[in-house]
């Protein structure tokens, strides 16, 4: 009989659904990395939903299994880590979001893990990035997006939304801008100035256009030469590249080099 | 050719689609009823996306033709309806869209239409409740849904959510609680004295199983009793009764006699 | 900041998902009730899929909230539950299967808990009886299907399958017949037969048909006539009565009287 | 290793999909009952699709198993059913499809067998009942349908849909109105008098509301009183009853007695 | 509160669909593009369904915002677009669908605007390609398929369906050959002779496989080679490029240059 | 009126569904290709449902039309094809079912035909590996996955699964390890040596990185340079390249060289 009622032994359809089967608690002694899912949805303009991002991508994290060929590297031999389970998100208000993420995570950082955040819609970038910024100082970010997410307003002259946690970011001096790059915006968009303004604003832009012109090792070294110090990584796609499947919802990885 | 863009004379799939193909406009000029869709989903605690209801319910009234075999009416014939649009929703803020919500509304009925307001989740009531109640003074209400929508607090004490407007209601003196009917109250609830509590407020209560044993002809006489003067009536229903295939999303109807 | 990361506090779209949110756990002492899941779908003749039936069954439990009004009772307050995570069933092999079952399940029940299975599709009866009957010697069942499932062998003479089960029990003298009533049969069969042949086993029958007929109350009645000693419950539906929404994947629950 | 491709003793997931796994023929000596499916659904004004009614019906037939126990009747034991395929249907011409209809029919009928069509939409009865007409003159008609399918033109004026094949066939001497009854009609109509328009055609009409006033086995009777000689049965029905799952798409039987 | 019932300062799931939230009216005084919908699916030979093809466009067409990025335009500024709702289709008969269509386009024509037609099936090629040819004389072509849609007959023998369109309107001298382009051609045929057929009748193809060869910047530069004059744009595809999604269903756009 | 049931002149949409509207037969005189469905998937150990792949392959098969145009070749014309239906599987028991599958498809090699079998998860390459060989001696393997397939054990040490095929074949002699190439590996495993062990067992991988880089026609190349004789082809793929767009489930093709 297993004695881990996370079935690490089991199949990929059986157990209780942690973050690749580890463990599940708030106890972090010793903890390296801990995987927190914010399940907050009302911060987007179009379908909502992503409130079931963080079970989904748990679910769908169950087929990883742990040893990544590409890199080949197999972390969870390496590193501690445990699933935190989610903040405690409060639909109808932005602002009390915010805040029970910042103080979330906040205590989850000041315990000395690595934090790897499940989305949720991209607003909860925001609080993210104070709780990081925190403990860190000004942050390099590497973001890699469709949208520069640096509207000044949204719904009407409203601060808080998915289209703005960049731009608040900036002005309260979380995020360092030389050591800020974006990489993948494509598409429409409302305004002429939209890519524009985020350059205006100090970030380095990789559209996906000049992404594909340059190749994937320019890029990568391109990111290298952009971050200095403790680097917020932040992944905003609806799908992976098609040789690694993965579900919606942004995903947010914090690592101090 | 037609002349109507909105295709009065077209088929179900054809079409610009305004509620039963209805005018949309603006102008309230001799308007007797007024559809207006609210398309809020922040207030919900479990599944989002209510904030397409007034999408699909207006797609779904395509096929409600015209005249209704069971109470012989055609009310496009007695009526001037129009299809006003959406009010301005602001899903980060339940505080900023019940602004909205009332201020729309309440100058639709200060026009003198007649509202039907297609939801959204029931977090909303509140907000057409005061815009009604503004102009009518206390309402009677009838209301048909699983729960009683009177909890004091959700989301962590917090005042405004779907499982708590007809409580607000109540305290703002909206509602007359003499006048108020809950109709076909069912399933689990978190605490032992959700449905007691809405008792204790003054509500009439008729649960599920009192409303099958009764039988619907004395549900409807129930009904009658309790109302009195200008009555709202609040529709939250998964899933209309099996002979009338309806969709998804909470449908208010505001009538006076 | 909460201390539960199986969120107690938290609202349905958050949070790991156990049953009803229980602790997750294989740690038996005290435990008045341990959940079990048994992922198990190579048994069935249809579609399968039933091996994601306590993922989603956990899932669904989330909506239960706690009180269940039509009963008024709250068993999460009387009695000490836990989700003990599933067995590790074997797809290719369903004696392998059944032995795992049959062992897991018995060291719950030998440590002094009542269980409640979700399956799996119905073939794992056998070993849950198996493992009851071990225990309490042979059994009174409350069986509600819309198949007897005491076909001798399927799949060409196989004993084992999910048309089978409750006959191989019969046989093993796991149930005992006087105490076994099944309720619901209706559709079609393979043979003119099948419910024949369960009353010819002893079991006691009432088709939907004559359930309807008699209505809920005498229904009741009869179960209560029938059953004697300890008594195990077996639910195989793909959908709930209409009042009560649930989620397909047969549910197994004894209590001991 | 098995004779037979079409799968008999194999399971309902297992083989070539016919009709509840008769064999495939168009050899018609000997034959009872041949099941011919009509794929037509241009003539529909609302959701196009039923033309993959026939493919469905035939996959769903596979768990019919051959034993009714409701009826205690095992049809296949006592008649030669064949699944005669599909008749060749024209989607942009609905003239040039009721002409395939009705030769491809009436050839089955000229052969001796009963005929069962599988649907397609409604539109298809007229060359239907043209065909059993041209056989066995005037038809009663037992007609299970929501809608009277009476209307004088549809689609700006047009004769032939799926809203007219039963006023045309009336019209065309096809249907004895004397013995045609029709059982279901519910819900709303875009006009007052769709419902009186076809008891003024003749047809006796029980509304869905009066079947349930009524009970069934006065619904039953009620049909055996109108019906006399040779009869045409059709379902246009979404749903089955509860107790009988069945899938969308309207069936047809004619049965002489 | 907002003038706009058609909400063009909403969010994307808000508000009446208009295609791009332009102003529904058949009002063409001054217009520069007219968006049609044609929602026809009886001309294809698989999956009905595209009748609904121009709402959900409509839909999907609030996710465009109004500046496209790739090419530095923002046509809403610079064009007065109107959505003049959808043509009257006849689904049961493709003629008198194909006269509504030439009817109604020619007309929009006729009153100076420039159309973008939303289907439905690729048979709504011909009426349009008529309507235009009517107004333009022979038109230069582009069209992105994976079918040269030029065969000579489908359904039995039979001249109008999703197959025949081009074939048609060569022969009606609607399109000068020499001005027409094919792209995309890929995929299995009925026949060995169907890319060369196309070719036959004087159409420049560009198959998949060797517009990937070529590479897009060559593909341009052929088309813009090939056509002169009043040029007619046809899309069909399921599926847009991986850096704009879209939506199934063709898209016809014409430009006079 | 047609003579052929399975419908060869009919739409991809009607008809009795055998693959590519073959005959479906089970005798096999002058039979070049049988195609025969293995619809086994408790072999799998994350999603069920492939039992439903060679129905769903049956379906989209009628889409292919005949004529290949990239091969420029129309097989059906130059070969015997028939339709031999399904394999009788035993889905709780993968021992039966590889006894099936051998004996069965080992009678269809015996009688001269060449199989095209529909899976089904990947654990029935061995059975079809040992029919076979049984008739070819040692084969060459072209293998088409994103695993190995080559575990020693899965499932707690059981020999049979979709993860160990390959792996049992190499072992019983009927694969020639210098013959045998896998093209396409690629993903998380689940070891770091799951790749190497396939190397060590004398298999030539192409892993999807390293075919990126060498590009189609040297991965053609490195393929006819492996294989030698009698030569199995296994295609196991969620998605067929974007040209050619297939339905899910493994196809194993055998052709003699």
């Amino acid at each position: 009989m297993a004695d881990d009622p996370y079935g690490a032994e089991l199949q990929p359809f059986a157990g209780i659904t942690s973050f690749m089967r580890c463990p599940v608690t708030r106890d972090l002694a010793g903890v390296d990395v801990a995987v927190v899912g914010v399940p907050y949805d009302s911060g987007t303009s179009y379908r909502s939903g992503a409130r079931f991002g963080p079970r989904k991508i748990r679910e769908a994290s169950l087929m990883l299994w742990g040893y990544n060929n590409p890199l080949a590297v197999k972390p969870l031999d390496a590193l501690k880590v445990i699933d935190y389970g989610d903040v405690d998100v409060i639909p109808p208000s932005i602002v009390d979001t915010y805040q029970n993420v910042e103080s979330e995570v906040g205590a989850i950082l000041h315990a000395g893990a690595t934090v790897i955040s499940l989305g949720g819609d991209h607003s909860i970038s925001l609080p993210l990035l104070r709780a990081h910024a925190r403990k860190f100082g000004p942050l390099s970010v590497v973001h890699f997006d469709s949208h520069p997410d640096t509207w000044d307003t949204e719904f009407g002259g409203r601060p808080y939304s998915h289209g703005t946690p960049f731009r608040r970011a900036l002005e309260e001096k979380l995020i360092n801008p030389a050591g800020y790059i974006q990489v993948g915006l494509r598409g429409p968009t409302s305004g002429a100035r939209d890519w524009q303004e985020a350059r205006d604003l100090g970030v380095r832009v990789i559209t996906l256009d000049e992404a594909a012109a340059l190749g994937v090792p320019a890029v990568i070294a391109a990111i290298h030469e952009t971050v200095k110090g403790p680097t917020y990584v932040s992944l905003d796609t609806q799908r992976a590249p098609p040789t690694r499947r993965s579900r919606p919802g942004p995903a947010r990885l914090r690592s101090a080099d």
